[in-house]
């Protein structure tokens, strides 16, 4: 028995995820169906790809991941269906697939679109049926043709250097108002501080007990980048901070 | 392995929703449950029609839709169990079934309430315990007398004939903030154009890309109902309309 | 086939609940995941301890419930597994357990801390293997060694009399804006009368039917506890409250 996750910006208010529910589970009977979100905010490709690039392998070999933050819906983007690493990845290519497809390699094929297919639900229609044939043992290659050109990917801002500084930027806010950041440890080795908002921040921490609850503190955090929180707090709120805000890594005494 | 959809007024914050899986589970071990949706507005039994309506029949046959929008329980109002083309429904007759029975031929029985249901939560004590034993292969006729009354249907607004115009109004407002009317292709001809708020649309268009970004369209959904959005925006902001709001099909030009 | 149930306070936006369900899913493949809630406000044990504890008993014997409200991750604070009337039980030594345990016979074993886990997410890479574990048939026995301890319990408030009156408290707000109290039927004879925010309530009622619409009343809730809605209302608006508001059981006539 397979497993099929769903990530979108659908919400859970209306019926569009229980439509892809049905259809999946129509198609493939018995398959697994598991939640990542669908509470990415409309359109916010660049969440999605965050978000499913911390889940997806998290989740067995096999698994068929259905990613549908798809703006572009009736527009000629492409639609797609990938293996990686052992998973499959099916939705539009608009980026979404940024933080899975990093160095791996991938087979990709580009998905028709169902001549029945609503022009403005190819979730439903095009994307979930591909997932359940994927998930059915349906071979890849048998979806559509391979898929010649690049995928999307979106633009990363990468920490740049300014003296004896990186600066280093917020890329995701969770909802305890922590902020992820685009910091690994290779740019704040042991003895550099970190500061935010003209606030220092100290060394990277260990994890939140490392400061007084309320306290402020830079710490690595669980998928690998550099993290900013308050100890049963939120950072967001308390630095007024959001995706696209500095963080400085002082390499040296700052006199 | 049978399948038991969810849908609620019960969010997904407290114990309800969890009360209802596990009583379902304990009694039919090893069935899927699937959510359709626990965020209908407390006591929207119209909203939660719709997102039925628009649901049910994507799931496959022999699928039991336990369906709790029940703001009369403690009333006298009857429960109800029913089959519909090869599927189960369960739910109180207050006309949550209204966008499921439509013409179809169906089958009723009248649940008994158990003595020792809660007073207050017939979701749990009665209507999960049916849905569970449905979903186990039990006959729906032993589960109570045949329903002899005719199940409560929500009033519908029909689109009305004005002149040269036909007037129609929005049913249901999506996440997106898409508005979807009462019409159908059948009131809105190719030649014809639509008008909300003193706002030309034009005719129907195909899909979202047939404006640019930003822009207002009438096309077609998903659901076969004509709809009304804003490309990658929000109409029912644009628009400042909600349920009932009017849409006008100009059948002829405006001079 | 066992089961797993999940109650968080990592919301549904972000990718924690899909981490914690890829990890669960791989080590335990075609376990049933089912949610209790994952909307627990952040860091609100009590809540979360209210949660779990109107809900695990509802499942199947032979369930694992995870419960990971954890705002002490990184602190020295323990990691439990324990069993209780056949169901397995996994989190942090936090009070989580309180509405469990009473007086149940129990047994607890402390979790390693793994040399790896993330020290910001145990969740993830501590708490769920265990639960995987469990629900794989692995021995409680083998998870850890036995708690010596004696498991936090959260303080709970208890009713108290004041003259001819019981004095109670909200100890939980739903979705509907109805207030749980600490009263049951034992502080509440049937020829009492309830008093919040100085208007009567009357008797106890046996459901909402007993007021007309927009009626406020108390009653004896699904869960054994005195409950005070508005019909087809929310109670908690009307009058204000929230967790820790007075309700006054008169035991006596005013004079």
């Amino acid at each position: 028995m397979g497993l099929v996750t769903l990530l979108t910006d659908f919400g859970l208010s209306d019926s569009y995820v229980a439509e892809l529910r049905g259809v999946v589970l129509s198609a493939a009977p018995g398959i697994g169906l598991v939640d990542i979100t669908h509470a990415i905010t409309p359109g916010d490709v660049r969440a999605a790809a965050y978000v499913l690039g911390r889940s997806w392998h998290h989740f067995p070999a096999g698994t068929v991941h259905l990613a549908i933050v798809d703006p572009g819906v009736g527009t000629p983007r492409a639609a797609l269906a990938l293996s990686a690493r052992g998973h499959y990845l099916v939705g539009p290519d608009n980026g979404i697939f940024t933080n899975v497809l990093r160095d791996l390699p991938v087979e990709i094929v580009a998905l028709p679109v169902p001549a029945a297919a609503a022009p403005t639900f190819h979730g439903r229609d095009l994307f979930a049926p591909a997932a359940a044939a994927l998930a059915c043992g349906t071979p890849l290659q048998s979806l559509g043709p391979a898929f010649t050109g690049m995928p999307e990917r979106l633009a990363t801002a990468e920490p740049r250097y300014e003296g004896k500084s990186v600066v280093g930027e917020v890329i995701y806010v969770d909802r305890f108002g922590t902020l992820v950041t685009n910091l690994t440890t290779e740019q704040v080795p042991s003895y550099a501080t970190l500061e935010v908002e003209d606030l220092e921040l100290g060394p990277l921490r260990r994890t939140f007990a490392d400061v007084p609850v309320g306290g402020l503190l830079a710490y690595l955090g669980s998928d690998g980048a550099v993290e900013i929180a308050v100890r049963n707090g939120s950072a967001a709120r308390r630095l007024g901070l959001g995706v696209g805000g500095q963080v400085r890594v002082r390499l040296a005494s700052k006199r």
